[in-house]
């Protein structure tokens, strides 16, 4: 990309070109590391296919491509593209430990339209009749699959700023506690709207679009928009997670490539659960009932009419991350590209 | 330190000092970030608390004193003694974190006199009556507080040279395929005493010795140090190892603050048992028995005589270990204090 004319080329070229340098670099390391691995036994090379299994099995790219998006709409210079696509591969390993370990915590059986890393290795266990238990074996294949992209993702931020290294270890820590909040939530049955939303912007606006958009930013030197990004994140964020539980309360698991209606069957605290708990006594009663199975929950809110209010909502966010860019000095062509990406990510289908 | 006149100052008194800033930069971080997620919700802190419980409840410290070892042998400067700071304490983190998903992936009851993480929490869950099952939420908090120290030990080492980095990098990823090729062997009943050996240098060899005396090294800028410290550090890695396994098979759990006989109730594959397979077949019979509960394993291996034999290997090792340094540049009174470390490690009761 060095020697790319910027006054030729569109945003979303350049970030589909950095991007598929992000693909290479994942791929270039997986297949490094399995060669490695395989050389001492075929079996030490396990976790590292477990790894490679998700992230090869697709994925939406977005935390990378919000990055990328931040270094580029921040004029990043061409000479620290390189930082910017390690950092980029290095959200999108950091996502691969955070699903292979969320997968477990949830007990989720499907991710990315394949069996989940615990269930599979569960099942290889049982299958082959080995010693112990094939539960606490499949997870433990998971979790230790999950530490090892952790620890990959680490590795490809070496070459970071202070600044950059900052914003990095802000969105590792959040997503740990974001999630130790959700399985809490989810224990206690808190109906507790303001502590739903403070989980769902780190679980998901900071982790998927807000950080990963600063971090970009902070590679490319340009702290000044730390605070518009923050803003645009925020609510862009918002949005994301409120289609992530329309996605999971009404959508169908064969475009989604999960499974639906997990929230309600587990009566999670979600964004939309907490929207409906402020408007109907029912819902949290529903929620604080230990023996529901989450179905009459799904009819309420459904009845409830939650699902426009949420639609409008979301309406509302876009609006909202539109105007916090609409002064921020990008580069040419990015304030409407972010703009058409705010559309893209809070209008999706899966 | 930096004002220390080395003249003066013994070997184990200039380790003291860093391994008593070592303890401050630990308390400290976990101080700053309970603070800190306390204010969004007492909730918030709990996997820090998790992390900090294991972390205050002792320990050896064994990582951290010798990358200190390292450090000090190598004539580091004191304008890198924080760095150096920094590494200890990022190992000590580093090892609760590897602490505390072993303790699930093992499902052990105690670790350093109190209830492991899993048990704690997964009882809180029952006594609070909350929604869900025990076991789930109670690993769920003991990985979640994993995650949160695998990420406070990346954050220690923002400052490492791209050297010291790398064995940092490597010590990280050859915990995670060890750990996954004990599960593995186990569930397996591989009786590979090559592959046994191979996973306890691993898992113990490496992390425990060999590694953080490299990074001591590496922060020093002593890369001339790496292939002596790597013969110390295998040589008395293994017997580290060794003594960890008659610990557990012999040793007495009031001691060692930790359950023992666990390896020969879980029929792993250890290096004392892959030394007992080697000299008699009885012994991967009864590992590969599935119905095998390890009492007969024990009672065997004990009658055939592999605890004095495992000793004379311990004897050897501590001599191999000391031969590695003797020709070494190392400053003065560190040879003899490197001799003297090896026989604590090698002969220790817990």
């Amino acid at each position: 990309m060095g020697a790319t004319d910027q006054t030729t080329t569109t945003p979303a070229e350049a970030r589909g070109a950095l991007l598929s340098r992000v693909e290479d670099r994942l791929s270039g390391l997986l297949t490094a590391e399995k060669s490695r691995w395989s050389a001492v036994d075929p079996r030490a090379a396990v976790p590292v296919e477990a790894v490679d299994a998700l992230v090869s099995a697709g994925g939406k790219r977005l935390r990378p491509a919000f990055c990328l998006n931040g270094f580029l709409a921040a004029g990043g210079d061409p000479a620290r593209e390189q930082v910017a696509v390690d950092a980029a591969a290095a959200l999108e390993i950091l996502h691969a430990y955070a699903l292979l370990h969320d997968d477990v915590l949830d007990d989720s059986p499907l991710r990315r339209d394949e069996p989940t890393a615990h269930e599979r290795h569960a099942a290889e266990h049982r299958a082959a009749g080995w010693a112990g238990e094939p539960r606490r074996y499949g997870e433990g294949v998971a979790s230790l699959a999950g530490d090892l992209a952790h620890v990959y993702a680490h590795r490809l931020v070496g070459a970071l700023s202070p600044a950059a290294r900052e914003v990095w270890h802000d969105v590792c820590t959040e997503v740990v506690i974001g999630q130790y909040l959700d399985i809490r939530v989810a224990a206690e049955r808190v109906a507790d709207p303001e502590l739903s939303r403070w989980t769902a912007i780190c679980k998901s606006a900071r982790y998927t679009i807000h950080r990963p958009l600063a971090l970009g930013a902070a590679i490319a030197g340009r702290l000044d928009l730390a605070a518009p990004f923050e803003q645009y994140g925020a609510a862009l964020g918002e949005a994301f997670q409120l289609r992530d539980d329309l996605i999971d309360a009404f959508g169908d698991s064969s475009v989604s490539g999960k499974p639906t209606g997990l929230d309600f069957a587990q009566q999670r605290m979600t964004l939309l659960v907490a929207l409906a708990v402020q408007r109907d006594d029912r819902v949290s009663r529903l929620l604080a009932d230990q023996n529901g199975d989450g179905a009459e929950l799904g009819r309420l809110i459904t009845d409830m009419g939650v699902r426009g209010e949420v639609e409008r909502r979301i309406d509302h966010l876009v609006e909202q991350a539109r105007s916090a860019i609409a002064e921020a000095p990008l580069s040419p062509g990015w304030r409407d590209e972010l703009a058409r990406v705010a559309v893209e990510v809070a209008y999706r289908q899966k």
